[in-house]
């Protein structure tokens, strides 16, 4: 049988988990591909655990630069993470004629396209299903099971760790602030949690998406970037009593201004399967045009999910290692000389429904006001909600949902409501999806 | 640019989205994959329907034998149905070494392993994405998404139309025969439904999904097939006080004793995922040892949903026609000899928990005999309803909701059930998963 000689630099999480899954369905994976796909190789800084894991069957080193150098290896897995070495590791294995597997969003996301087009002028492969959404195979829908498609938008929980947080603050009515510690107790959340709490991760992750389903290139440093720490309980309860779960989404569309491309919390209506998706599971929704909405649902993170889709992009070398470029899947979807620069649009410019919060005094008058305000310019309003005024105060939270406008008009009607004499504070904006 | 020359048999519904789709988004797939796939043969009886939509563009021909045989077609897509006339005309075109894709469930269920066999003797693809779960890329992410993983159980709504009556029936408080009429104007429902609702169409599904799991040949005749039309809206209510929905599942596991195959109603906890797909639309959870459970969501059926899954095919041909069989994913998964004959379980050894409901006097004692009659055959309950009886009667409904035992067990635990005085004609049995 043949052989595909692995090397696996970072045996940490995922790195040990590939490992182990790979030893452990060695069997099945050789009577799926004709192919024994076999780990030879190991790179990792800390050699006692990689001893300690591989029992001697594997060549081990500490040096990974020796590792992408070594004649013996054909496809190098890179799961340092990061984009500092872990780049040079990529672009050295790629010179040397190596194919690659990487779990790297934050790698993809930023120097995708520079590693693509070097993979391209040596042949090779670039695969990265685990860099989204972990277990899902959800780059191989997108590029492969979808591609009799124009993708129309992708709407995704790709997060676990803010899935969870908001699933926790939900159920059990607790502020941000005592849900992130639960979550770093349980493992959730790292921790210093920015990249997870603030959007960045599902930022890396909707820019890799966007790129396949629309044939552009990377443009990470455009994607719009909101988290939840801002996000207040009394908000979350709201949506619910008015039939909407606020989730942290990356949100991506082609309209006929540009792409849409941003990561923030948002009201989904709770009858939506992806509204339901709790804890820390992902789920992908696409839209295309010829078959509609399908929804990907799996673990988003986890060392034998992730190494449930690194594997899989190992049998796919194993497949087509020695296939032309033509009878692969193009890294991003597209032919390289067929991805095309498209604009994305600034969040000011993009079109959502919108829900407001506003502290006002509780006047028949405000709702007239702010009717008024939002009619003027060209927004409807779908439902409001105005709370009895506590005993000690004359004012009172009221809440307001809207039809779909562009974020910029909204703004200028936000600065208007603001303005207004019966409103106290600022106005609480969060935009709302029905992904119908 | 290259060009794949598509010839088309039987230009009906799905026939006829595969062509308006190729041809809207055929610039789209270019740029994806730097082949023109275009449709140059078209048969079908009705030459003016054909001629219709065609308009010149393409050659017309009302002979399906000819277009198979024909030197300039590259690769012939079956979308007539059945498995007369549709199975001479794939074998044939095999024979001819042109590649094939078809939607064609029952032909595949019934007939795959000789397609292919002929098909590998040849040289040729066979591929069948649209036969299970219409737009849902169901087949490749089995096939190739997740092949790192023993695959431990696939528990499916892989028939729309019974989602549709079932989803009615629920919320509607309506009953099977109410509900049918609703679905045929609708058009979900054929003029006659036998297929779908005696869960046949299902069975051809779920056959094709367990064998691509467990590299088993396609073994049709041995699925279980329990249909809905017996189903009685009191158990969908009882169920749903329990916590449950009832919903028609395609069941395939791995387990020591053999491969459970069976499609009948049943109850899952409403919290899961799967539990709230509705209406016409398929999922399918798939539980791997590495990935843990994953659900695949989307349109199981229609023109365009179905066409997207043949396109999807038709640019897998495009890519890997000239390709190595060791280059193509393998038909069932598994290398051709790697397919394994694998035991399937008769329905009395499958394992399962379940739900009784009976019709018993309202007296003490019956809970105390059926538990009896349980706790002595290893059955523990999870759960008793017993209903209020009715002011004209001393008989009223008891439901139990039992832990997981044989089947075998189960029935005879029933025959005993049904011998007590206090219980009134046969208990009504359904299946539950926890699916967790």
């Amino acid at each position: 049988m043949k052989q595909l000689n692995v090397g696996i630099l970072g045996l940490g999480t995922v790195g040990g988990g590939t490992y182990t899954v790979l030893k452990r369905n060695a069997e099945e994976m050789a009577r799926r591909t004709g192919v024994n796909i076999k780990v030879t190789h190991v790179a990792d800084k800390n050699i006692e655990r990689a001893n300690a894991l591989t029992q001697g069957e594997v060549n081990v080193t500490d040096d990974a630069f020796a590792l992408v150098e070594n004649p013996e290896v054909d496809v190098v897995v890179e799961l340092i993470g990061g984009y500092g070495v872990a780049k040079d590791l990529v672009l050295k294995a790629i010179a040397n004629k190596k194919h690659v597997v990487t779990a790297n969003k934050a790698l993809i996301a930023l120097h995708g396209n520079e590693i693509f087009s070097a993979a391209q002028k040596m042949g090779v492969m670039v695969a990265y299903e685990a860099a989204v959404a972990g277990g899902i195979p959800i780059i191989k829908a997108l590029r492969e099971g979808l591609g009799a498609n124009r993708i129309e938008w992708i709407a995704g929980i790709i997060n676990g760790t803010t899935n969870f947080i908001l699933t926790e603050m939900r159920e059990k009515g607790l502020a941000y602030q005592d849900v992130i510690g639960e979550a770093q107790r349980l493992g959730y959340a790292e921790a210093d949690p920015t990249f997870d709490v603030e959007g960045i991760d599902a930022a890396h992750k909707l820019v890799i998406m966007s790129a396949i389903a629309f044939g552009m290139p990377l443009k990470f440093d455009e994607v719009y970037t909101e988290g939840i720490t801002q996000l207040a309980q009394a908000d979350i309860q709201y949506a619910k009593e008015l039939g909407y779960i606020v989730k942290l989404l990356g949100i991506t569309k082609l309209t006929d201004k540009g792409v849409e491309l941003r990561v923030h919390p948002t009201l989904i209506p709770e009858k939506r399967l992806v509204a339901n998706v709790d804890g820390a599971m992902n789920a992908v929704v696409v839209q295309g045009d010829a078959v509609g909405p399908t929804l990907y649902y799996g673990a988003g993170a986890g060392a034998e999910p992730t190494a449930s889709a690194v594997i899989a992009d190992l049998i796919d070398v194993a497949r087509l290692k020695d296939a032309t470029i033509t009878q692969r899947a193009p890294a991003l979807g597209y032919q390289a000389d067929q991805v095309q620069d498209l604009t994305v649009l600034p969040i000011a410019e993009i079109n959502s429904a919108y829900y407001l919060r506003m502290y006002a005094t509780d006047k028949p008058g405000v709702i007239a006001s702010v009717t008024k305000i939002l009619a003027d310019r060209g927004i409807s309003i779908d439902a409001v909600i105005q709370k009895e005024q506590p005993s000690d105060t004359t004012e009172t939270d009221m809440v307001v949902l809207t039809n779909k406008t562009v974020e910029k008009n909204m703004n200028a009607a936000i600065t208007e409501i603001e303005a207004l004499a019966a409103v106290t504070g600022n106005v609480i904006k969060l935009r709302m999806e029905t992904l119908g």
